[in-house]
Protein backbone atom coordinates (compact mmCIF):
# COMPACT_ATOMS: atom_id res chain seq x y z
CA UNK A 1 0.00 0.00 0.00
CA UNK A 2 1.76 2.81 -1.00
CA UNK A 3 0.26 5.37 1.15
CA UNK A 4 1.73 3.81 4.34
CA UNK A 5 5.03 2.53 2.64
CA UNK A 6 4.93 6.80 1.95
CA UNK A 7 4.30 7.56 5.53
CA UNK A 8 6.27 5.25 6.99
CA UNK A 9 9.25 7.31 4.96
CA UNK A 10 8.00 10.15 6.02
CA UNK A 11 7.06 9.94 9.42
CA UNK A 12 8.98 7.11 10.49
CA UNK A 13 11.32 6.28 13.13
CA UNK A 14 14.25 3.50 13.45
CA UNK A 15 15.44 2.89 16.52
CA UNK A 16 18.27 0.50 18.28
CA UNK A 17 17.07 -2.79 18.66
CA UNK A 18 15.03 -2.74 14.96
CA UNK A 19 12.36 -0.72 16.62
CA UNK A 20 10.39 1.20 14.29
CA UNK A 21 8.38 3.75 15.41
CA UNK A 22 4.91 4.81 13.41
CA UNK A 23 3.48 6.60 17.27
CA UNK A 24 2.99 9.68 14.76
CA UNK A 25 0.25 8.33 12.82
CA UNK A 26 -0.42 4.56 13.18
CA UNK A 27 -0.18 3.35 17.45
CA UNK A 28 -0.16 6.18 19.57
CA UNK A 29 -1.58 9.31 17.49
CA UNK A 30 -3.49 7.98 14.96
CA UNK A 31 -4.25 10.00 11.73
CA UNK A 32 -7.78 9.46 11.13
CA UNK A 33 -7.66 9.71 7.12
CA UNK A 34 -4.82 6.90 6.65
CA UNK A 35 -7.04 4.79 8.89
CA UNK A 36 -9.75 5.15 6.38
CA UNK A 37 -7.58 3.87 3.65
CA UNK A 38 -6.06 0.68 5.52
CA UNK A 39 -9.44 -0.21 6.34
CA UNK A 40 -10.70 -0.31 2.89
CA UNK A 41 -7.35 -1.90 1.52
CA UNK A 42 -8.19 -4.44 4.37
CA UNK A 43 -11.86 -5.00 3.06
CA UNK A 44 -10.70 -5.53 -0.55
CA UNK A 45 -8.12 -8.34 0.42
CA UNK A 46 -10.69 -9.99 2.26
CA UNK A 47 -14.34 -9.29 0.86
CA UNK A 48 -14.86 -12.48 -0.72
CA UNK A 49 -13.82 -14.68 2.32
CA UNK A 50 -17.43 -14.04 4.35
CA UNK A 51 -15.66 -12.80 7.71
CA UNK A 52 -18.38 -12.95 10.18
CA UNK A 53 -16.32 -11.51 13.29
CA UNK A 54 -12.82 -9.48 13.29
CA UNK A 55 -10.33 -10.20 16.25
CA UNK A 56 -7.51 -8.67 17.49
CA UNK A 57 -5.62 -8.00 20.66
CA UNK A 58 -5.40 -4.96 22.92
CA UNK A 59 -4.37 -2.13 22.32
CA UNK A 60 -3.11 -0.95 19.30
CA UNK A 61 -4.98 -3.27 16.92
CA UNK A 62 -8.27 -2.28 17.85
CA UNK A 63 -8.24 1.00 16.06
CA UNK A 64 -7.09 -0.93 12.46
CA UNK A 65 -10.09 -3.51 13.22
CA UNK A 66 -12.62 -0.79 14.14
CA UNK A 67 -11.89 0.81 10.52
CA UNK A 68 -11.55 -2.39 8.31
CA UNK A 69 -15.41 -3.86 10.60
CA UNK A 70 -17.24 -0.73 9.02
CA UNK A 71 -16.68 -2.52 5.59
CA UNK A 72 -17.51 -6.23 6.80
CA UNK A 73 -19.79 -4.68 8.48
CA UNK A 74 -18.64 -7.51 11.53
CA UNK A 75 -18.30 -6.81 14.77
CA UNK A 76 -14.27 -6.68 16.47
CA UNK A 77 -13.46 -9.02 19.31
CA UNK A 78 -10.26 -8.13 21.05
CA UNK A 79 -8.21 -10.25 23.05
CA UNK A 80 -7.58 -8.36 26.64
CA UNK A 81 -4.27 -8.93 28.12
CA UNK A 82 -5.60 -8.24 32.07
CA UNK A 83 -8.55 -9.76 33.80
CA UNK A 84 -10.81 -7.21 35.54
CA UNK A 85 -13.56 -7.47 37.24
CA UNK A 86 -16.21 -7.42 34.43
CA UNK A 87 -14.41 -10.42 33.20
CA UNK A 88 -16.24 -13.96 33.18
CA UNK A 89 -13.66 -16.91 33.98
CA UNK A 90 -14.88 -18.97 31.17
CA UNK A 91 -12.12 -18.09 28.46
CA UNK A 92 -10.12 -19.61 25.76
CA UNK A 93 -6.22 -18.03 26.96
CA UNK A 94 -3.14 -17.88 24.99
CA UNK A 95 0.76 -16.72 26.05
CA UNK A 96 2.29 -14.30 23.75
CA UNK A 97 5.28 -13.29 23.87
CA UNK A 98 6.00 -9.60 23.38
CA UNK A 99 9.27 -8.37 21.86
CA UNK A 100 8.11 -4.56 22.65
CA UNK A 101 6.90 -5.03 25.92
CA UNK A 102 9.61 -7.31 26.70
CA UNK A 103 7.65 -9.13 28.78
CA UNK A 104 5.31 -12.73 28.26
CA UNK A 105 1.43 -12.26 28.98
CA UNK A 106 -1.65 -13.98 28.91
CA UNK A 107 -4.24 -13.03 26.79
CA UNK A 108 -8.05 -13.94 26.48
CA UNK A 109 -11.39 -13.56 25.07
CA UNK A 110 -14.28 -14.85 26.67
CA UNK A 111 -15.53 -18.12 25.25
CA UNK A 112 -19.38 -16.54 24.35
CA UNK A 113 -17.80 -13.79 22.08
CA UNK A 114 -16.12 -16.55 19.73
CA UNK A 115 -18.09 -19.10 17.97
CA UNK A 116 -17.40 -22.34 16.42
CA UNK A 117 -19.36 -21.05 13.19
CA UNK A 118 -17.50 -17.89 13.22
CA UNK A 119 -15.06 -16.76 10.40
CA UNK A 120 -12.29 -15.12 12.01
CA UNK A 121 -10.13 -12.16 10.11
CA UNK A 122 -7.31 -11.22 12.64
CA UNK A 123 -6.08 -7.85 12.24
CA UNK A 124 -2.96 -6.02 14.50
CA UNK A 125 -1.14 -3.41 13.49
CA UNK A 126 2.54 -4.80 13.33
CA UNK A 127 3.69 -8.41 12.48
CA UNK A 128 7.60 -9.07 13.62
CA UNK A 129 8.40 -12.48 14.90
CA UNK A 130 4.42 -13.44 14.72
CA UNK A 131 3.93 -13.87 18.68
CA UNK A 132 0.14 -11.99 18.51
CA UNK A 133 -0.57 -13.68 15.61
CA UNK A 134 -0.22 -17.43 16.74
CA UNK A 135 -1.61 -16.28 20.17
CA UNK A 136 -4.60 -14.90 18.14
CA UNK A 137 -4.85 -17.79 15.77
CA UNK A 138 -4.99 -20.39 18.97
CA UNK A 139 -7.59 -18.59 20.26
CA UNK A 140 -9.56 -19.07 17.22
CA UNK A 141 -8.62 -22.95 17.07
CA UNK A 142 -9.71 -23.49 20.67
CA UNK A 143 -12.72 -22.16 19.80
CA UNK A 144 -13.08 -24.54 16.39
CA UNK A 145 -13.72 -21.06 14.74
CA UNK A 146 -12.37 -20.74 10.92
CA UNK A 147 -9.34 -18.81 10.45
CA UNK A 148 -10.29 -16.66 7.23
CA UNK A 149 -6.39 -14.95 7.53
CA UNK A 150 -4.52 -12.03 8.75
CA UNK A 151 -4.45 -8.90 7.84
CA UNK A 152 -1.08 -6.15 8.67
CA UNK A 153 -0.63 -2.76 8.73
CA UNK A 154 3.01 -3.37 8.89
CA UNK A 155 5.41 -6.29 8.84
CA UNK A 156 8.54 -6.60 9.56
CA UNK A 157 9.73 -9.06 7.13
CA UNK A 158 13.08 -9.47 7.99
CA UNK A 159 11.88 -10.73 11.48
CA UNK A 160 10.18 -14.20 9.65
CA UNK A 161 6.98 -14.24 11.51
CA UNK A 162 4.98 -13.88 9.14
CA UNK A 163 7.03 -15.71 6.00
CA UNK A 164 7.04 -18.78 8.52
CA UNK A 165 2.75 -18.20 8.87
CA UNK A 166 2.98 -18.44 5.13
CA UNK A 167 4.62 -21.18 5.23
CA UNK A 168 1.97 -23.28 7.28
CA UNK A 169 -0.83 -21.88 4.76
CA UNK A 170 -2.61 -18.92 6.75
CA UNK A 171 -3.33 -15.76 4.60
CA UNK A 172 -1.28 -13.30 5.55
CA UNK A 173 -1.76 -9.95 3.79
CA UNK A 174 0.50 -6.99 4.66
CA UNK A 175 -0.02 -3.42 3.68
CA UNK A 176 3.79 -2.60 4.52
CA UNK A 177 6.25 -5.26 4.15
CA UNK A 178 9.49 -3.81 5.82
CA UNK A 179 12.33 -5.84 4.49
CA UNK A 180 15.34 -4.31 5.97
CA UNK A 181 15.76 -1.27 8.54
CA UNK A 182 19.62 -1.15 8.34
CA UNK A 183 21.43 1.77 8.67
CA UNK A 184 18.36 3.76 9.70
CA UNK A 185 16.85 3.52 6.42
CA UNK A 186 13.66 1.80 5.60
CA UNK A 187 13.27 -0.05 2.40
CA UNK A 188 10.05 -2.44 1.25
CA UNK A 189 9.61 -5.66 -0.07
CA UNK A 190 8.71 -5.61 -3.43
CA UNK B 1 -28.97 7.51 23.60
CA UNK B 2 -32.44 4.92 23.24
CA UNK B 3 -30.58 2.42 21.41
CA UNK B 4 -27.89 2.37 23.80
CA UNK B 5 -30.29 2.36 27.03
CA UNK B 6 -32.41 -0.75 24.92
CA UNK B 7 -29.32 -2.46 24.49
CA UNK B 8 -27.71 -2.30 28.33
CA UNK B 9 -30.94 -3.18 29.33
CA UNK B 10 -31.62 -6.42 26.72
CA UNK B 11 -27.78 -7.50 26.88
CA UNK B 12 -25.76 -5.75 30.16
CA UNK B 13 -25.31 -7.95 32.72
CA UNK B 14 -24.85 -6.68 36.90
CA UNK B 15 -22.48 -8.27 39.19
CA UNK B 16 -21.80 -7.62 42.59
CA UNK B 17 -19.72 -4.65 43.26
CA UNK B 18 -21.91 -2.06 41.46
CA UNK B 19 -20.29 -3.51 38.18
CA UNK B 20 -21.83 -3.40 34.87
CA UNK B 21 -21.06 -5.88 32.15
CA UNK B 22 -21.49 -5.05 28.46
CA UNK B 23 -18.44 -6.79 27.32
CA UNK B 24 -20.66 -8.67 24.10
CA UNK B 25 -21.96 -5.50 22.58
CA UNK B 26 -19.21 -2.17 23.61
CA UNK B 27 -16.07 -3.19 25.42
CA UNK B 28 -14.78 -6.79 24.40
CA UNK B 29 -16.93 -7.90 21.67
CA UNK B 30 -17.71 -4.34 19.88
CA UNK B 31 -20.61 -4.45 17.94
CA UNK B 32 -20.27 -2.55 14.67
CA UNK B 33 -23.63 -1.17 14.07
CA UNK B 34 -24.04 0.23 17.68
CA UNK B 35 -20.68 1.89 17.61
CA UNK B 36 -21.38 3.85 14.24
CA UNK B 37 -24.88 4.89 16.57
CA UNK B 38 -22.69 6.30 18.81
CA UNK B 39 -20.34 7.55 16.78
CA UNK B 40 -23.05 9.89 15.00
CA UNK B 41 -24.33 10.88 18.65
CA UNK B 42 -21.23 11.98 20.12
CA UNK B 43 -20.43 13.92 16.55
CA UNK B 44 -24.42 15.48 16.88
CA UNK B 45 -22.91 16.66 20.43
CA UNK B 46 -19.96 18.34 19.92
CA UNK B 47 -19.84 19.22 16.15
CA UNK B 48 -19.55 23.02 16.66
CA UNK B 49 -17.02 22.94 18.85
CA UNK B 50 -14.25 22.79 16.41
CA UNK B 51 -12.48 19.85 17.52
CA UNK B 52 -8.89 19.04 16.82
CA UNK B 53 -8.29 15.89 18.63
CA UNK B 54 -9.75 13.46 20.00
CA UNK B 55 -7.96 11.73 23.25
CA UNK B 56 -8.67 8.59 24.97
CA UNK B 57 -7.44 6.06 26.92
CA UNK B 58 -6.42 2.03 26.51
CA UNK B 59 -7.98 -0.06 25.68
CA UNK B 60 -11.95 -0.10 25.61
CA UNK B 61 -11.98 3.91 24.82
CA UNK B 62 -10.18 3.24 21.52
CA UNK B 63 -12.96 2.03 19.72
CA UNK B 64 -15.58 4.23 20.23
CA UNK B 65 -13.03 7.00 19.85
CA UNK B 66 -12.51 6.05 16.27
CA UNK B 67 -16.19 5.64 15.33
CA UNK B 68 -16.35 9.09 16.56
CA UNK B 69 -13.39 10.54 14.51
CA UNK B 70 -14.80 9.77 11.06
CA UNK B 71 -17.04 12.26 11.66
CA UNK B 72 -14.63 14.98 13.10
CA UNK B 73 -11.81 14.00 10.84
CA UNK B 74 -9.73 14.15 13.35
CA UNK B 75 -7.15 11.97 14.99
CA UNK B 76 -6.94 9.82 18.02
CA UNK B 77 -4.82 10.02 20.07
CA UNK B 78 -4.55 7.53 23.27
CA UNK B 79 -3.03 7.56 26.38
CA UNK B 80 -1.23 4.73 26.66
CA UNK B 81 -0.48 2.23 29.99
CA UNK B 82 2.47 0.71 29.84
CA UNK B 83 6.04 2.23 28.64
CA UNK B 84 7.30 0.09 25.46
CA UNK B 85 10.77 0.29 23.21
CA UNK B 86 8.97 2.64 20.84
CA UNK B 87 7.70 5.29 23.54
CA UNK B 88 9.57 8.81 23.82
CA UNK B 89 10.65 9.58 27.54
CA UNK B 90 9.08 13.07 27.04
CA UNK B 91 5.72 12.45 27.97
CA UNK B 92 2.95 13.79 30.15
CA UNK B 93 1.62 11.56 33.12
CA UNK B 94 -0.99 11.54 34.98
CA UNK B 95 -1.82 8.51 37.96
CA UNK B 96 -5.16 7.01 37.36
CA UNK B 97 -6.58 4.93 39.55
CA UNK B 98 -9.19 2.30 38.23
CA UNK B 99 -11.89 0.24 40.37
CA UNK B 100 -12.34 -2.51 37.55
CA UNK B 101 -8.49 -3.29 37.22
CA UNK B 102 -8.25 -2.67 41.55
CA UNK B 103 -5.26 -0.54 41.10
CA UNK B 104 -3.54 2.73 40.22
CA UNK B 105 -1.87 3.38 37.44
CA UNK B 106 0.23 6.10 34.96
CA UNK B 107 -0.85 6.68 31.81
CA UNK B 108 1.07 9.24 29.25
CA UNK B 109 0.86 10.73 25.98
CA UNK B 110 3.61 11.45 24.24
CA UNK B 111 4.23 15.37 24.41
CA UNK B 112 4.86 15.60 20.91
CA UNK B 113 1.79 14.53 20.03
CA UNK B 114 -0.59 16.66 22.32
CA UNK B 115 -0.13 20.60 21.41
CA UNK B 116 -1.21 23.76 23.28
CA UNK B 117 -2.83 24.74 20.09
CA UNK B 118 -5.19 20.89 20.34
CA UNK B 119 -9.28 21.48 20.96
CA UNK B 120 -9.55 18.39 22.86
CA UNK B 121 -12.63 15.93 22.97
CA UNK B 122 -12.01 13.12 25.44
CA UNK B 123 -13.92 10.12 25.13
CA UNK B 124 -14.53 6.97 27.02
CA UNK B 125 -16.79 4.03 27.05
CA UNK B 126 -17.15 4.80 30.80
CA UNK B 127 -17.65 6.90 33.66
CA UNK B 128 -17.95 6.70 37.10
CA UNK B 129 -15.78 7.84 39.51
CA UNK B 130 -14.29 9.95 37.27
CA UNK B 131 -10.51 9.03 37.68
CA UNK B 132 -10.11 8.27 34.33
CA UNK B 133 -11.00 11.26 32.87
CA UNK B 134 -9.27 13.15 35.87
CA UNK B 135 -6.16 11.61 34.14
CA UNK B 136 -7.11 12.67 30.97
CA UNK B 137 -8.34 16.07 31.57
CA UNK B 138 -4.71 16.54 33.38
CA UNK B 139 -2.59 15.27 30.43
CA UNK B 140 -4.74 17.94 28.40
CA UNK B 141 -3.98 20.97 30.86
CA UNK B 142 -0.28 19.80 30.89
CA UNK B 143 -0.17 20.15 27.31
CA UNK B 144 -1.87 23.28 28.16
CA UNK B 145 -4.34 22.39 25.65
CA UNK B 146 -8.01 23.50 25.09
CA UNK B 147 -10.66 20.63 26.54
CA UNK B 148 -13.89 20.69 24.58
CA UNK B 149 -15.62 18.37 26.57
CA UNK B 150 -15.99 14.64 27.26
CA UNK B 151 -17.82 12.32 25.58
CA UNK B 152 -18.83 8.86 27.42
CA UNK B 153 -20.95 5.72 26.45
CA UNK B 154 -21.96 4.63 29.97
CA UNK B 155 -21.91 6.70 32.96
CA UNK B 156 -22.92 5.21 36.39
CA UNK B 157 -24.36 8.51 37.74
CA UNK B 158 -25.06 7.11 41.15
CA UNK B 159 -20.94 6.96 41.80
CA UNK B 160 -20.87 10.68 41.03
CA UNK B 161 -17.79 11.26 38.90
CA UNK B 162 -19.59 12.75 36.15
CA UNK B 163 -21.83 15.15 38.47
CA UNK B 164 -18.74 16.27 40.10
CA UNK B 165 -16.64 17.43 36.97
CA UNK B 166 -19.95 19.10 35.37
CA UNK B 167 -19.77 20.85 38.90
CA UNK B 168 -16.33 22.33 38.46
CA UNK B 169 -18.18 23.34 34.52
CA UNK B 170 -16.66 20.61 32.00
CA UNK B 171 -19.11 19.58 29.56
CA UNK B 172 -19.43 16.00 30.19
CA UNK B 173 -21.86 13.80 27.79
CA UNK B 174 -23.10 10.45 28.62
CA UNK B 175 -25.38 8.83 26.20
CA UNK B 176 -26.98 6.60 29.01
CA UNK B 177 -26.58 7.64 32.93
CA UNK B 178 -27.30 4.10 34.86
CA UNK B 179 -28.87 6.62 38.08
CA UNK B 180 -29.42 2.36 39.87
CA UNK B 181 -28.02 -1.34 39.33
CA UNK B 182 -29.84 -2.01 42.62
CA UNK B 183 -31.47 -5.87 42.73
CA UNK B 184 -29.83 -6.31 39.25
CA UNK B 185 -32.32 -3.66 37.83
CA UNK B 186 -30.70 -1.23 35.74
CA UNK B 187 -32.75 2.60 35.95
CA UNK B 188 -31.99 5.19 33.75
CA UNK B 189 -31.51 8.97 34.37
CA UNK B 190 -34.25 10.88 32.77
Amino acid sequence: MKLLEERILRDGKVYPGEVLKVGGFLNHLIDDALLEQIGTEIYALFKDDNVTKIMTIEASGIAIACYAARHFHAPVLFAKKSKTANISSDCFTAQVKSYTHGNTSTVFVEKEYLRPEDRILIIDDFLAHGEALRGLISLTDQAGAHLVGCAIAIEKGFQGGGDALRAQGVKVCSLAVVDSMEGGKVTFRE
